[in-house]
């Protein structure tokens, strides 16, 4: 469970470390200025480029009057939390109710994207629900069934916003008359406060054309009506997903999105077109333990580090990206080895790293790979200090 | 870093466990006997059945003299680690020092079946070594190098193997020269010793042809003459992997084998024919939290719970295996979703489990399932009692 204690501790260091470094200086990458006793395989988060990613979205959300309400999935860190909020967060999103416990540490309104069902996890729930404002996302009379009779023995209000399939065919009510139903049926509960839509467009590549859009605009403003008509009134239209948050204003019918990915970025969004590579924020240092042959090296980072992930946009282009060796390709992982093939190019030029050289990494799915860690690192541009990623793990 | 006061504590819980339960009941994994705030989702391990595979490879070992040294990378459990000690193991592997450091409390002869690079690995490792007997795989003179002016510094010794390729191309030396003179160069470092020889087999398919393991054995058997020949003792001749591990016998230069995933089995065993469903011991229990279609559920548990691991033998066969739906198959995850589409029969007969239901399902790969959780839950057949996953997420 989480403690304060750690929080203020490390509240404190960061603030320090800030302090000490008035004159920051521009992250350069140079892993020569890693220190050489820094563990490997480790997660180093460029301050500046986290800071100025979590600037540029509030910048777009407040310039086309959305909120704002990240998705703290991919960092799972109270400092990150904190510097989004600062920013202009309107409240946090979260996927499960540990993650929500730790997260009411720096915010008061919490929205679990994830439908609450299971005795244990409801439990947990209404506790949270008694000191901080809680909603829910889910999709079945049987969820919201569930939820009002744990809201009622607690005595508590829970916030809902009624969860729509827009296309990614995941979770989300399927049809018109389904989600009439239920948020009708929510908004009779006594101790639910419906609130609202939430839908997750994740079908939706950047830069669809414009019927995609049109569709998913009318998908949501038709069910808007119909509730309205019904005197129904809906707070929130929540979207999500880092891939398409800077076109949302393409779709009027939102008023809130919950992209998490874009507080660091990885290659499935520089591999999708949403962002440059200097703008990845978040890097795995890796250490070479062999040298198999001429062109290949084994580093310590493998499935464990960096998840067997795929990238999104490009399957088969292996397990990450080496922003140094833009030829070099992670071929294969094992828990705790990754295998890099080099090109001839590199091997002529007598590039290709050795036993103890180390290398920077961009994984594929930044989320799953802040996941496995314990901790990470965070450089701002001089020094580095080390953080606790606080919601790792949190499954229920 | 771990406590010897939770391992204490966490130690006499299980024994009390064992105590009140003498008649312990088979395990039947009927979901109605899992208590309703059972968590979820968690991974379940059938004590019965662990106990029973633990023995098994154990009996196995013994029966044609082979010393069985089994990879905690599986169950990253002290309880799991003793269970195997106390059978007859003659010490443990790890991959990391970080796993070392925590098994060195229920084991005093650790081999590292990892090259160890790296200032901070290294500083770790010899303070290890000072507390009980340390080997690593190696495969390069760099990396003995780095063990042996580390060592001399700590006033330590360190064991040392040298990892050889037998077909698996991922870490190891690949050709007969270089192994003698690394194992030459490792024997005249005075702060290692020379121990023997490593190997994973990982390209080698259960039940392979005789050609195979010939060619496996006639590998080990020409270096271990040519070293004796130099006067080199071969203490160890280390294989590994459980797919393989009951056909040891076959390669008669073996002395020691190092299988991990035997504790529990998953569906790549199942899958690679090397166990029965009912030998595998370890599940993971699920809640669904949404039925989106007539004949497809959402679970509670997604990639953060089951990893993205495809199946070894059958990749495109889904991302796990319900037990009590032989024909539904995990069609995707995300973070916190498992898609599951269950057959045409199955929604006939109304058997498609609805929202609030419970599913048990055998991950294809158990190691890094078992280090996404922070703790497991041990059925003894009748109870469920909790202990920690305590060597989950050590990366260096």
């Amino acid at each position: 469970m989480y403690q304060k204690s750690l929080l203020s501790r490390f509240i404190s260091s960061t603030t320090k470390t800030r302090t000490a470094h008035q004159a920051r200086r521009k992250m350069d990458w140079n892993i020569h200025n890693i220190p050489a006793d820094q563990p490997t395989p480790s997660v180093i988060v460029s301050t500046e480029l986290a800071e100025a990613n979590i600037k540029r979205m509030q910048d777009y959300c407040n310039a086309h009057g959305l909120r704002l309400r990240p998705h703290t999935k991919t960092h799972k860190s109270l400092w990150a939390a904190q510097l989004q909020m600062k920013a202009g967060a309107v409240g946090l999103t979260v996927a499960k109710v540990g993650e929500a416990e730790v997260m009411s540490h720096v915010c008061r309104d919490i929205f679990i994207a994830y439908p609450a069902i299971g005795a244990h996890r409801l439990s947990r729930l209404m506790e949270l629900a008694k000191r901080i404002s809680v909603s829910v996302g889910i999709d079945s009379i049987a969820a919201a069934s569930a939820l009002q009779s744990a809201a009622q023995n607690a005595g508590v209000q829970v916030g809902v916003l009624v969860d729509i399939d827009v296309g990614f065919h995941r979770t989300g009510v399927q049809d018109r008359i389904k989600t009439l139903e239920l948020c009708t049926f929510v908004a009779a509960q006594p101790n639910l406060a419906f609130r609202g839509l939430m839908c997750f467009p994740g079908h939706i590549l950047p830069h669809a054309d414009s019927q995609t859009w049109s569709a998913y605009e009318a998908a949501l403003k038709s069910i808007v009506e119909e509730l309205a008509q019904r005197g129904l009134s809906v707070e929130a239209v929540s979207g999500g997903s880092t891939p398409t948050a800077m076109e949302s204003h393409k779709n009027t019918a939102l008023n809130e999105i919950r992209p998490g990915t874009y507080v660091y970025n990885d290659l499935n969004e520089v591999r999708l077109g949403v962002c440059d590579l200097d703008q990845v924020a978040a890097r795995v240092l890796a250490t070479v333990v062999s040298k198999p042959e001429p062109n290949k090296v084994v580093i310590d980072a493998g499935s464990k580090t960096l998840s067997s992930d795929r990238n999104a946009a490009l399957p088969d282009s292996g397990f990450g990206y080496l922003p140094d060796f833009p030829e070099a390709k992670v071929v294969r992982l094992s828990e705790e080895h990754g295998e890099i093939v080099f090109s001839d190019a590199d091997v002529a030029s007598g590039r290709v790293p050795e036993v103890g050289d180390r290398l920077w990494l961009i994984p594929n799915h930044i989320c799953v790979c802040i996941n496995l860690q314990n901790q990470f690192f965070l450089h701002d541009g001089q020094t580095l200090s080390v953080l606790p990623v606080d919601a790792r793990g949190l499954l229920v």
